[in-house]
C-alpha cells in the first residue's frame, strides 16, 4: 500500500461498516476460473464491493504466486480505501498459491519440540518469517495464522494437523516462535480459533460444534496459548463457531458478548482485532439469518465481519441496528479505528518487487527440508532392495482423498515420478475410482502410498474404509513391499500396529512434493 | 521489447549462432517447479545461456497466463538482445497458459467450414488475432501456430485435430485466415510442419515417420496449404521430422537441404525464418548426435534450431563447422539477418499491458462458444428426461487418457460439478486406475463421458480397449443413459453405429470447461 488512509471523521457510518467487512474473492484474475460460483464474486461485483460499498478487506484463495501478485494489485486500484488482504496460509504461502514456500502442518513442528524445544521455536519463527514475507511479496498483508488450538482430539476433522500440538505448553511455545518471526514484517497475524477448536469432533464448516467444558478446563487447556499470543502482540484474534456452554448457553462464541467482549476483550484484554471466522460457514449460515448474523457479531465486539452470506445486506443490516439504537455508533466508531491502526501498520507492503528474489528462496527450502527430514518417521529396513527382474510386477499405489482436489499430485510430483522411474506402474485410488482389483493390484510387489489427513467439509479426520481394506488385503497376501504415509499421526498409529514386520513403513507429516522427495528418495534410494 | 537490436556486425561468430538457437524453459517462475527436468533448465543455467551464451529465443510450456507474463519479463531482463519467446499456442493462449482464452482445436473450424466456408474463416482468422493479442499481452511474440498438415490420415497420433481440415483447400483457407488475423499484430506466425505431418501413423515425439509419397501427391496434398500461407505472409515455417524418399533418400526434411533449401527456400520461394521442429524429439536424436544434427540443420538451411539437445554444444559445433569450412559465414550472416528482420517486427510487443483487459475478453469467449455449438452434435433426444426418485442412482463416468496430465478436469469443472448438482456420483477411470466394478457401475443409471483425442507422446489416436469394453458392457445391461465425446470424431465414428438407438449421444470438439458446460447445459437442461 502507498497510499494514505483518510481521516476516520470523513466516513459516513455505512463507510465505517463497509471497513468492518471482508470479502471472499477467487485469486485468480478472471471469471471463468472461479472455483466457488456460490461463495466468490465475479469481478464486476466485486469492484462494486470495493469502489462503491468501500469494504475494507478482501480474502482471496486460489492462484499461482505469480497471479496474486498481479490480483491483489487489481484489488487495492479497485479500493478507495487501502485493503486489508487476507488468506490463510497456515503452512506458508505454498500451501494455496503455487510456486511459493509450502511448509508441513505445524503439527510437525510440535515433534520436533517434544525433543528439542529451542529448535522447534527456530522452526516456527522461521516458518512466521517466510510466511510474512512471502506473504508481502504478493500483496497478501494479513496471515490467518497461527492456529493456536490444542489439539487434544484425534478424531478432531478440521483442526488436527493444523495446530502446533497436543499440550497448551508446546501450542504457546511454537505459536508465539511464528508471530517473533512475522513481527519483524509490516504484515497481520492472525490466532484462531478463539477460545479453541481443538477438542471437537464435528466440523463447524458443516455444523455448529459444542464444547462442553468448565470454565476451570478452559483456563487450563485452551485459553493459555490465547494469553501467550496476545502477551506476544498478535494482531488478530479469529472467533471460533462454537457453543460453549458454561460461558454462552444461547450464542455461539462468534455471536456472543460474552465470549468474544468479556472474556476475550476484557478478560484477555486484548486491543487488537477481533474477526469472525467466516460466516458463510455451516454452523453460523444454517442457524442465523444472512443478515442477522453480522448484527450479532458486532454486538458482541467482532471488529471484522469475515465473509457475510450477503455482504451489502451485512453492512446496511448493521447501519440499521445502529439508526434503531441497538448498536451504539462508538462500538462501530472503535472498531474502525482498530482497523486503522492495523491498515496503519501493513501501509509499508508493497507486493511490488522481484517475486524470484523473494519467493521460494533456498534459505525457505533448507528450513521445510530439514523440518521434514527431522520429523520422517521411519520403521523397518531401508532403502528397498529392488531385484531389477521383478520390475515389470512393481506396483506404486497411490490412495488419495479425491484425486479432482488434490494439488500435490501429478505426473511430475516425486510420489508418481520416482517409482515410475524404477519401472513401477502408477496405480490411483481415491473415492471416485472402483475398489481395487485383486488380479491387478495384490498380485503385484506394492508400494502403498497414502495421502491422509484431517478434511475439512468432509467431516472425516482419517483413512476410508477401502483404504483400510486395501492395507488388509496387501498385507494378508504378502504383496505390499512398503507403506509412505502421508499426513495424519493419529493414522499412522492405527497402521503400525497391524504392519507385518518385514515391511517398511516411512512417515511424513508432510504431503507436498517436497515431502514426496524425502520420504521416496530414502526408501528407493535415488 | 523496447531495447532496440544492436548492429549485426558488430556480433561474433558465436553470437551469430547463438542467436540462431532457442531453447526451451518452464514458464513457471521458480525451480521447484520444473516439470520436465531432463529439457527444462534451472534459473542459472537459463541465464547463463541467455546472458553468457547470448541464445536468440526460448520457448516456454506451462504455466498460468500471470505467471507467464512475470516469467516472459525475468527472460528478457536477462538477455543481452531481446528475445524471441515462443509458444506451442495452436489452441489459443489457454490451451496452455490457464486464464486466457482457450479454442476448440482447429479441426472444428474445419467442420464449420464444410457448411459455410465464409464463416469458419471469419472465426480462424478471429482465433488468430484473438491468439495474437493475448500472446502479445503476455510477452509471447512468436506464435507456432497454425498447423497447416492436411490431416488425411484418421490414424495420425500427433496431428489428428490439431489440423484445420482433411482437404488441401480447407487447410488453406482456413490457415491463411488465421494469419491475416494474426498479422495486425507484431507477432510472429508459423506454418507447420512442412512439407507436411497429416498422413503418418508413427509419432515423430517417439520415431521417425516415413511418408512414402511421390513428388506429384505432394504437390497435390500436402505442399499446397505452405504455398497459400507463404502467399498469406506467415514469418516462419517449422520443418517436420519425416523421412521422405522420392525428395531425400537419406535425411529427414529437418536436416535436409534439397528439402528444406532446394524446396522450401528455393521452389516455394520462401523469405521468412526456416525453423526446425524441436531437436530433442525421438525422430531426431535417437538418430543423430546431438551436436551433429544442428549443424546437419543448418547446413540443411534452417535459421532457427529448436531445442537442441545441448544448446551450448550445439553454437560450439556450428562455429567449428565454420571454421572448418563446412559451412559458410555467409549461410550464418543470412540466418541471422532474417532473425533481425523478425526481431524488427516484434519490437513493439510489450507484455506490459493490464493483462484483465487483454486477455479472456468476452469477445474471445463469445467466439469460442460459437465455434462449440455449432460443430456440437447431437443424437438422439436431449434433455435427459431425469427422475428424481432415482437420483440416487445416477453415476457420471469419466473416462479420461491420464488423470494425472489433464489440465481440464477438476472439481468444479462442469463434467464434475453439473452432474454432481443434480445427484450424480463420480466415477473416474483412466490408465491408472482398475477396470470398473460391474456391480458398482453397471447398476447405475450411467452418463459417460469419454475424453480422448490424439496424443502426442503416448503413439495412439483414439481409444482405449478399457473404454471401449466400458461402452459395450454399460450398453448391453441397459444402463447406458447416455454419452458424450470429447475431442476426436474418429472416435465418434467407432462407436455411433454400436450406439442404442435410445441413447442420446453429444460430441464436441473441445475437451476445455466450456465445451463441457455447452454440451451438459444441453444433455442436462441446466
Amino acid at each position: 500500500m502507498t497510499r494514505s488512509l483518510p481521516d476516520l471523521d470523513s466516513l459516513s457510518l455505512a463507510e465505517q461498516v463497509a471497513q468492518m467487512v471482508v470479502v471472499r474473492a477467487s485469486g485468480y484474475l478472471f471469471d471463468h476460473q472461479i472455483q466457488y460460483p456460490d461463495w466468490e464474486p465475479p469481478a464486476a461485483k466485486l469492484q462494486y464491493w470495493l469502489q462503491h460499498l468501500g469494504v475494507g478487506g478482501v480474502i482471496l484463495l486460489g492462484g499461482s504466486a505469480g497471479e496474486l501478485a498481479l490480483r491483489s494489485q487489481q484489488l487495492q486500484n479497485w479500493a478507495k480505501i487501502p485493503l486489508l488482504i487476507a488468506a490463510d496460509i497456515e503452512e506458508g504461502v505454498g500451501q494455496r498459491f503455487s510456486g511459493a514456500t509450502w511448509f508441513p502442518p505445524p503439527m510437525a513442528i510440535s515433534a520436533i519440540a517434544r525433543k528439542d524445544p529451542s529448535i522447534a521455536q527456530h522452526y516456527a519463527e522461521q516458518m512466521g518469517a517466510i510466511t510474512a514475507t512471502e506473504a508481502l511479496a504478493i500483496g497478501i498483508n494479513w496471515v490467518l495464522a497461527p492456529v493456536v488450538d490444542v489439539n487434544n482430539n484425534p478424531n478432531n476433522p478440521v483442526i488436527n494437523v493444523r495446530a502446533f500440538g497436543e499440550t497448551p505448553v508446546e501450542v504457546s511455545q511454537l505459536a508465539t516462535a511464528f508471530i517473533r518471526g512475522a513481527k519483524a514484517y509490516p504484515v497481520l497475524t492472525t490466532a484462531k480459533h478463539f477460545p479453541g477448536h481443538g477438542d471437537t469432533a464435528t466440523d463447524s464448516h458443516l455444523d455448529l460444534p459444542v464444547l462442553p467444558h468448565s470454565p476451570a478446563r478452559l483456563a487450563e487447556i485452551e485459553l493459555p496459548p490465547f494469553q501467550a499470543v496476545i502477551a506476544a502482540g498478535v494482531d488478530a484474534v479469529m472467533s471460533a463457531h462454537l457453543l460453549i456452554p458454561s460461558w454462552d448457553a444461547e450464542l455461539p462464541a462468534t455471536l456472543s458478548k460474552k465470549i468474544l467482549t468479556q472474556q476475550l476483550r476484557q478478560q484477555l484484554n486484548f486491543a487488537g482485532l477481533i474477526v469472525t471466522d467466516a460466516l458463510v460457514m455451516g454452523a453460523i449460515a444454517k442457524r442465523y439469518g444472512a443478515n442477522i448474523a453480522p448484527v450479532l457479531a458486532v454486538e458482541a465486539g467482532a471488529d471484522i465481519l469475515l465473509m457475510p452470506v450477503d455482504p451489502e445486506g451485512a453492512i446496511q443490516a448493521v447501519c440499521e441496528a445502529v439508526a434503531s439504537g441497538r448498536i451504539l455508533p462508538e462500538r462501530i466508531r472503535a472498531s474502525v479505528e482498530r482497523i486503522w491502526q492495523a491498515k496503519l501498520k501493513v501501509r509499508r507492503s508493497g507486493g511490488e518487487g522481484n517475486l524470484t528474489m523473494e519467493l521460494a528462496q533456498p534459505a525457505a527450502f533448507t528450513t521445510v527440508a530439514n523440518i521434514l527430514q527431522e520429523t520422517q518417521l521411519i520403521q523397518g529396513s531401508v532403502p528397498l532392495q529392488l531385484t531389477p527382474t521383478g520390475s515389470n510386477h512393481l506396483c506404486n499405489l497411490i490412495v488419495v482423498d479425491d484425486l479432482l482436489a488434490r494439488d500435490f499430485l501429478g505426473q511430475y510430483t516425486p510420489a508418481i515420478a520416482l517409482p515410475s522411474k524404477l519401472g513401477y506402474t502408477t496405480r490411483l485410488s481415491d473415492c471416485h475410482t472402483p475398489p481395487s482389483d485383486p488380479t491387478l493390484d495384490e498380485a503385484s510387489c506394492t508400494l502403498l502410498q497414502l495421502f491422509i489427513r484431517g478434511n475439512p467439509f468432509r467431516g472425516s479426520a482419517g483413512i476410508t474404509q477401502a483404504a483400510f481394506d486395501l492395507f488388509k488385503r496387501l498385507s494378508r497376501t504378502g504383496n505390499l513391499q512398503a507403506l509412505v504415509i502421508y499426513g495424519s499421526p493419529y493414522v499412522l498409529e492405527e497402521f503400525l500396529p497391524l504392519l507385518p514386520p518385514e515391511v517398511p513403513c516411512i512417515f511424513s507429516y508432510g504431503q507436498m512434493p517436497s515431502a514426496q522427495a524425502t520420504a521416496l528418495k530414502l526408501l528407493l534410494d535415488i
